[in-house]
């Protein structure tokens, strides 16, 4: 029995709180049922369970070296990553002419998360080999596919995102690595370098595909100008392509990864294949972002699940102290799950692990939806929700993830600290997320400053929707009012205060988005709110039913009172700050720290 | 130059926003003088730089191992503990006549701080030595403190804090370790578990001292039958005590301090000596607990502060991004503190730090002034008063350190999560702090179960009347209008709704206790609103008379600002909680989980 997720809580998400189902009313979908679904969830968990997990820890002891130019990962993520290549999985969402089972993004996110679970650094490499190879089929020519998509398939070859340079983090538009065209066209002389490259380079398969943003000679500065590269460590014909690890970062957690530093065309000697059109690099890559940074939310939802699980187990189990109110000290001490404020650190941690699954799942159809969807308008719509709910489905879980460990750690005391248990490195693991794919301030200025006002609000308006159709079946059931009343209050001064925001609009882009990454957490909240909601309507009605599953029904509608209760009132301290004129943060100057 | 504390600030506090010079009035201090103040601080800062911070990394790559029965720490730890002994830090706060130099406690703790923010693995040794001889000198014989405390003073012995076992962390009643008398008066034969014993073994020291509780055979059960014992690793004739190192717990964090495991008397030969009288040793502990869990507060902020300083002296230098406006490439990029979210994110640290020391170094200075107090009615006053503020002075900082550790991590990005700067070391060592001494979940149950109702609520009305003293300076200062105003009305607002909890007492003790750490959050950001708006008034004041250091003035003022502005309103969900009549944490069931 795995112990880092809890499947009944993921077949809820998926076929109860949501139907996945309906995803095969689309063509693409229509050869898969319930039970293929079903099956691949459970291989998902046997991998997991019998590969991933038992060497978690291991990955973390046993950190990557770079040795005489080799990067030495754990000697089982070879046949692990040759084994996800054999089952099918790298590919496993790509049509079947090319290979793939046509599987929704939203089932193979779904066993995804089970696999980060049970071992978030083995889970990446596949990963990153699915997102690099999509690029590649979706932009590349048919010639650059069939070269290298079929041993990225098959787990030979590991693929990589290759974006971040030393003095372009955050800020993309200042990328410096240099494309210089060739006598052959297609083919340009790669120089520069690349940081904290996930996966970008290890003994555990045979080449690395880099798919690099480098700016062509000569082509505008900023975002404008950048290009996609396709950029082997070997080339085609067995040469190497003068792509050189220069160094490996040790980080505070997810050791099992090797993320490297690596130093290109240092001898002038890289080539790099162009991606499709000249400077839409930038444009390429975005279009696979969404799903890149939902990755991020469902890796930090992973990792908090397992956490969870972990202090939900010892707390059933860990004897110490007595009722309130009991003073004899020659009865026998209680299990710590039967302190209120115990129980208030494992609901917050059910609170945000399960409301964040069931958000990045609902993304998830959405995307599924849109990649199938045929009529334009309802595209548009579907397509500026999923825009508007991505920053907040990547952060929410990312920043929450971290505390929600946090409090797992707590529930074990001084336990948890100790590397006895997994859940300090679960800690560590998690820190990563708010900075993975965007950072949270950067998903704040995206939100606020460009999401919540394209389409003229499409995004934002559909979300409303939305809320406004959870809120209106909530109602309907009297058993849910207190859960529907709270939810209500807080729909309503959200949209409220946030029509405050939009009026600092005036007084320039400072003073709009000098609380975008509060705009973002309040977000977070507020959508909580709803998931949760959505979470109590289905149990209720399944209990209304006759559930016979009754204490996991009602465990949902007892955290959506704790959701509301104890999370959304948080809004209340963010909303004021919505229609606040102080501003401290832009009136604080540099000298004054 | 220290990079890890602000020694400016620190000067503020002791000297200009508190006064630390008041204590002279007090006959046991009055030989010193603000010239030996600074020169206990400056010396504390050259060990820190010289010896502890050189090597921080270091202790924490190069753990300490159990070999052969030996617990084996840095090899520097010999050194800096014996210099620790000969400059006299350890006995630095006991009277001349035992050796010492009759510091204010405040002063030790101030000294402390530095230390700590330098390398608190490192820190730790002395600090519990001094602890320990504390309560032998206080509680013992002078047989017992003669034969035992001269040697701790100089730091060939080590002292230990002895409480924890298998069975009793948080539940000390249910301490097990057995005491059976022997022919010999005052020694006992002890035998039993101690886990988690900082400092409990190593090979920096001579021998270790262990203050240790135990239950003498036929004593009551719970609290009432504990007693203190010292128990030697080694007797005073050179002989082992059967005092054995059963291993060594392997941390997230400051991994330089061993924490063991010890078993007592398994060949029953293990040899304790009563401190004090029978079936006082909690008593006797818990007299020391309050500088014990102040000290953990500083611990906190200690930490939390170097890693801001980290992430200021970052933000100041690393480009990254141009103004929002800015739209123009070719520009060069602007270093991050420019932009408004990292100032926020480093005002967030610098109220938590700040703002945290001002608490601590507030509870310090009544700590001393208590220990010198005659006049009864003010002492118990002030006893009162320190007695309600040390569970908030343990707590804040020791949950908000934490998320100031994260936001300095944030500001650097993933530089802060490798190895290369020493954000994420900081981030491991911070989350001891809300388990040691006392979990977060237990000081909630302290304050609200027992520290507000104590004495008729005459610490809870004491601190009412600092604060409104407060208040009133601020609002004698017109241009603290916005920072008094908000303080105000959150100052009404918390005691009015303290009011709704009380009358929770009626429904009983589980209704009343609920929210108890919700109450202790809530508190912890009542003393900072306090602590800033008292900072900010010294700041006033001193621009008003011209200060010649203009910049770290208005600094003190803006985060005053952003405080109110940014945690305080964090109150508004909170207080939310003390009057709602919802219990979802009671209701909830543990099959539901």
């Amino acid at each position: 029995m795995a112990t880092f997720y809890s499947k009944r809580d993921l077949h809820f998400q998926l076929f109860e709180n949501q139907n996945c189902l309906e995803l095969l009313q689309y063509p693409y979908f229509s050869d898969h049922s319930k039970e293929t679904f079903t099956l691949v969830l459970d291989a998902a968990e046997q991998i997991a369970e019998k590969s991933l997990y038992p060497i978690f820890k291991e990955m973390d002891r046993q950190e990557p070296q770079l040795e005489n130019g080799i990067v030495k990962v754990h000697p089982q993520m070879r046949t692990i990553i040759r084994q996800f290549g054999a089952d099918g999985w790298i590919n496993a969402i790509f049509p079947y002419e090319e290979g793939g089972q046509q599987l929704p993004w939203t089932l193979h996110f779904s066993a995804g998360f089970i696999l980060q679970a049970a071992n978030y650094s083995a889970s990446v490499f596949p990963f990153l080999t699915t997102g690099a190879a999509n690029l590649i089929r979706s932009f590349g020519s048919p010639e650059l596919r069939d070269a290298y998509t079929p041993k990225m398939y098959s787990g030979e070859w590991q693929g990589t995102m290759a974006l971040t340079e030393p003095d372009a983090g955050s800020s993309l538009s200042d990328l410096s690595t240099t494309a210089i065209p060739t006598s052959n066209p297609g083919v340009y002389s790669i120089s520069g370098q690349k940081i904290y490259i996930s996966a970008g380079d290890h003994n555990a398969c045979d080449n690395i595909i880099h798919l690099m943003l480098a700016r062509i000679a000569g082509a505008p500065a900023g975002t404008k100008g950048i290009s996609l590269f396709v950029v082997p460590k070997i080339r085609l014909d067995g040469t190497p392509n003068d792509v050189l690890t220069q160094g490996i970062y040790h980080k505070m957690g997810y050791k099992g990864a090797p993320i490297v530093h690596l130093m290109v065309g240092s001898e002038s000697a890289c080539e790099g294949y162009l991606v499709g059109e000249v400077n839409q690099g930038l444009k390429y890559m975005f279009q696979m972002m969404n799903e890149a940074r939902l990755g991020v939310g469902m890796n930090a939802t992973a990792i908090a699940t397992a956490a969870f699980q972990t202090s939900l187990e010892y707390a059933k189990v860990r004897p110490q102290g007595r009722n309130l109110t009991d003073k004899e000290p020659h009865r026998p001490q209680i299990p710590i799950i039967q302190h209120a404020d115990v129980k208030r650190m494992l609901l917050f941690q059910k609170s945000i692990t399960e409301g964040s699954l069931a958000l990045l799942i609902y993304c998830g159809l959405l995307a599924d939806k849109i990649s199938q969807e045929t009529n334009s308008t309802k595209k548009i719509e579907m397509e500026s929700l999923l825009d508007l709910l991505t920053p907040i489905a990547k952060s929410y879980p990312s920043e929450m993830g971290m505390q929600s460990t946090s409090m797992a750690i707590q529930v074990l005391g001084g336990a948890g600290y100790t590397t006895d248990f997994p859940v300090e490195q679960y800690y560590r693991e998690a820190r990563i997320h708010p900075i993975h794919e965007g950072t949270t301030g950067i998903h704040g200025l995206d939100l606020l400053g460009r999401k919540l006002l394209l389409n003229e609000g499409l995004g934002w308006k559909m979300l409303q929707k939305e809320l406004q159709t959870t809120l209106h079946e909530g109602k309907l059931l009297t058993e849910l009012n207190e859960i529907s009343g709270t939810f209500e209050k807080y729909l309503h001064e959200f949209a409220r205060n946030t029509a405050h925001i939009l009026f600092k609009k005036n007084q320039g882009a400072a003073y709009f988005l000098a609380d975008a990454t509060l705009f973002l957490e309040g977000a977070g909240l507020l959508c909580m709110g709803w998931m949760w909601l959505k979470q109590a309507i289905t149990a209720q009605k399944a209990l209304n039913q006759g559930s016979i599953d009754q204490n996991f029904h009602l465990g949902k509608i007892e955290t959506a009172r704790y959701t509301v209760a104890y999370e959304l009132t948080k809004l209340n301290g963010i909303l004021e700050r919505f229609t606040s004129t102080q501003y401290p943060t832009l009136d604080m100057k540099t000298d004054w720290f």
